[in-house]
């Protein structure tokens, strides 16, 4: 087999077959076949596209990459749940409680991020002592013990997709929906999960800025997943706007216990309990949505899931007390309110500047080395559709040392308000599951 | 400026300025730029090809990749002459002393080849005692005093296009035309041509082997000289048979000298005759096609360009006395007669087939280090069209020890003969001018 002959016959349109995927990924991940022939390639599939087929079999190559991990130990269906990631999406904090404290096993790997705020292991790390460097049988007994546990990514968890992307990143082939949704599949699956729930978002915030692309990536994970025995469900949700209220890590992880309690903001409730049904019906906890989602609001009301989260925390070294008492979380020395300049209703928020503004404050890392400020980011106090005065606080800006004026100069731009009323956003825009 | 943000916009459709394709070359040239970007911006051309405007720009920012030759101390317009290859071309080295002969001056760089023979060089050394190590100093003054002179390729003209043509080689963006155009006309411009004759092969045995796609690589290259100064004609001829009868080194000098004799198979002479006319009329040797071609048919008659060839052997060391005495040229132990099978019409003569079978029997490199065989090839006795009679022969096979059987086995595969008559192919099928 020759690579050259692999890209000429993708190029010209044809199917690769299982084995020519495989040759592919293993050579690519051996460093037999080099960058440039990759490259080339992935330019080739971003004008081809992929059949059901070969995204399928590439997902499972990539899989093969690599480690993958063993859950097994764990009893149940383990349903894991990916976002394809926003501005503010503070739900696999809640939902991993949540879940959790209705008997779905959530053994969650994750990760650190690249963006305008950490990611789901920095936000955790926000709690005095909490802690994800756990051994893999620890992590499992956690999990048999307690229906939760987070650990930190393996460093070689689909080494084939980490190298591809960083290849696509510089070549101009990031944006293909076949690479994009086997490279999510590949990590879940490599992850252990049996079923998986995808929050898909779309809008400014969203990477898939459209609703057709959004959709389309969607059911090729839907189709993927199909494909290689693991149930998968996908929300569409919308990220036109940032979810909840909350932009920043500590402030996030406060936002979380408030939607744990039922205080959180109706839209992170109303998408937790959306996706938190799913993860419940594909485990078993549940026999429909309904029941799901009268499971997951009875956790809440009882104070059942809250406690779960309690628990959660103390297993992995974390201060619980943080749940009562939000003070003893990191907490930035100023808070600057952004008044409006004129009076009407919110039209739009744009979630990707507002992303910025809470990086300009150092809720984010711009490269994998830089720090990150904790306690810093952004609280809005109004969303699209609500009536401001003028004067009125739009936002409260958390702030240490750096960034402020930028900040606060990029949320004024971000905000759009106008005389006549507005219709806010639907959070939950479309669902594909697999075809019965 | 960014290498991605390039590959992106020209695999969104976008056109690439000037400086963003010298920026690309440059870096490309200096290493800068690694492969991997340059492939994937290799496959993006690929599917989205190139403006009128890019492919110049494209073609400048190669030529000034590397050093050039400057032919301005040669008088005249200096008239290059490039064929995109096929089977059995002995053109170069009928035109060289050809239209020297009637005053247009020859300063040709050759090299040495890839493929079922070798190069022009290769051809020339088959001469004893001709040899292409001159300076450049010697080579200008010899085109100058003669009117022509054949040196070999310089290593640093062209880098880019050399490293560019490697990448494309293993990553399927060859068969780009945009690229295949900037290729030629960037190493033609490079070499010093103030004017260009572009023979573009179509059939079996060429690199275009559609009608569609040689006429299209035609009009590319001719609108490239057009847009940077160089009046270029382009002429379609037809490859779906071998070119005039000898394929082989020493096989094709003499029929070269046999063509300069007036004495030559009568496509190879009419394909002489043709671009060697539009040769004379961009360099101003003659007012017009009719002048040049009747001036060229007297050059032969008279024996001035028989004479030019020797005067031009002799200049650089070789024996001219072959010109009389072919039989000084290295010739083959063995020749074996093809005789045909059945009676009838020749119908076809598979071109790429008749040209392996000739590197079968040594004629030709499989790779740079290859040895050559000067002495051996194939001299067609039958041309598509021909009757031929059983028994009679079709080729007689110039043999040493290597490939004799496989050879002939290729020849009477390449060689279909029906019953009933065949009308032979027209040579010449098009031309391109640019737009006056």
């Amino acid at each position: 087999m020759r690579t050259v002959d692999l890209i000429t016959k993708k190029r010209d349109g044809g199917e690769l077959s299982e084995a020519e995927i495989r040759f592919l990924i293993q050579g690519y991940t051996d460093g037999s076949i080099p960058d440039y022939q990759m490259s080339a390639m992935a330019m080739a599939i971003f004008f081809r596209g992929m059949t059901p087929e070969e995204r399928a079999n590439l997902t499972m190559a990539m899989v093969e990459s690599g480690e993958t991990i063993d859950l097994s130990a764990i009893s149940g269906v383990k349903v894991d749940k990916h976002s394809t990631g926003g501005v503010g999406d503070t739900t696999t904090l809640v939902l991993a409680p949540l879940v959790a404290s209705i008997g779905v096993p959530v053994a969650k790997m994750s990760g650190r991020g690249l963006g305008h705020t950490g990611g789901t292991i920095d936000k955790l790390e926000s709690i005095p002592g909490f802690h994800v460097e756990i051994g893999n049988d620890e992590f499992i007994e956690l999990v048999n013990r307690n229906g939760v546990a987070v650990i930190g990514q393996s460093a070689n968890l689909t080494p084939a997709d980490k190298k591809l992307y960083g290849l696509r990143d510089v070549t101009g082939t990031v944006n293909s929906i076949p690479l994009i949704a086997s490279s999510i599949m590949s990590k879940k699956i490599a992850s252990g999960a049996d079923a998986i729930v995808l929050d898909v978002k779309t809008g400014d915030g969203a990477f898939m800025k459209e609703m057709s692309e959004a959709q389309e990536l969607a059911a090729c994970m839907v189709d993927i997943g199909g494909r290689v025995g693991r149930k998968t469900v996908a929300v569409l949700s919308d990220m036109s706007q940032p979810l909840g209220n909350a932009i920043g890590n500590a402030l996030e992880v406060k936002e979380a216990i408030d939607t744990l309690r039922g205080q959180g903001p109706s839209d992170l409730t109303e998408l937790c309990l959306t996706l938190g049904s799913h993860m419940a019906v594909l485990s078993g906890a549940a026999s429909g949505k309904e029941e799901a989602r009268a499971l997951l609001e009875q956790a809440i009301e009882s104070g059942k899931a809250l406690e779960k989260f309690k628990t959660f925390l103390a297993s992995q070294g974390g201060d619980a007390s943080v749940v009562d008492e939000p003070e003893r979380l990191p907490t930035a020395k100023r808070l600057i309110e952004v008044p409006a300049k004129e009076s009407g209703f919110v039209a739009s928020i744009a979630a990707e500047q507002m992303g910025l503004a809470a990086m300009l404050l150092g809720a984010g890392r711009a490269t994998k080395e830089s720090p990150i400020d904790l306690s810093v980011g952004i609280v809005l106090r109004k969303k699209i559709g609500d009536a401001v005065q003028a004067g009125e606080p739009l936002a409260v800006v958390h702030a240490n040392e750096v960034g402020v004026e930028e900040a606060i100069a990029r949320i004024y731009e971000s905000i759009a308000i106008q005389p006549e009323a507005v219709r806010p956003p639907s959070l939950i825009v479309g669902e594909v599951h697999a075809n019965a």
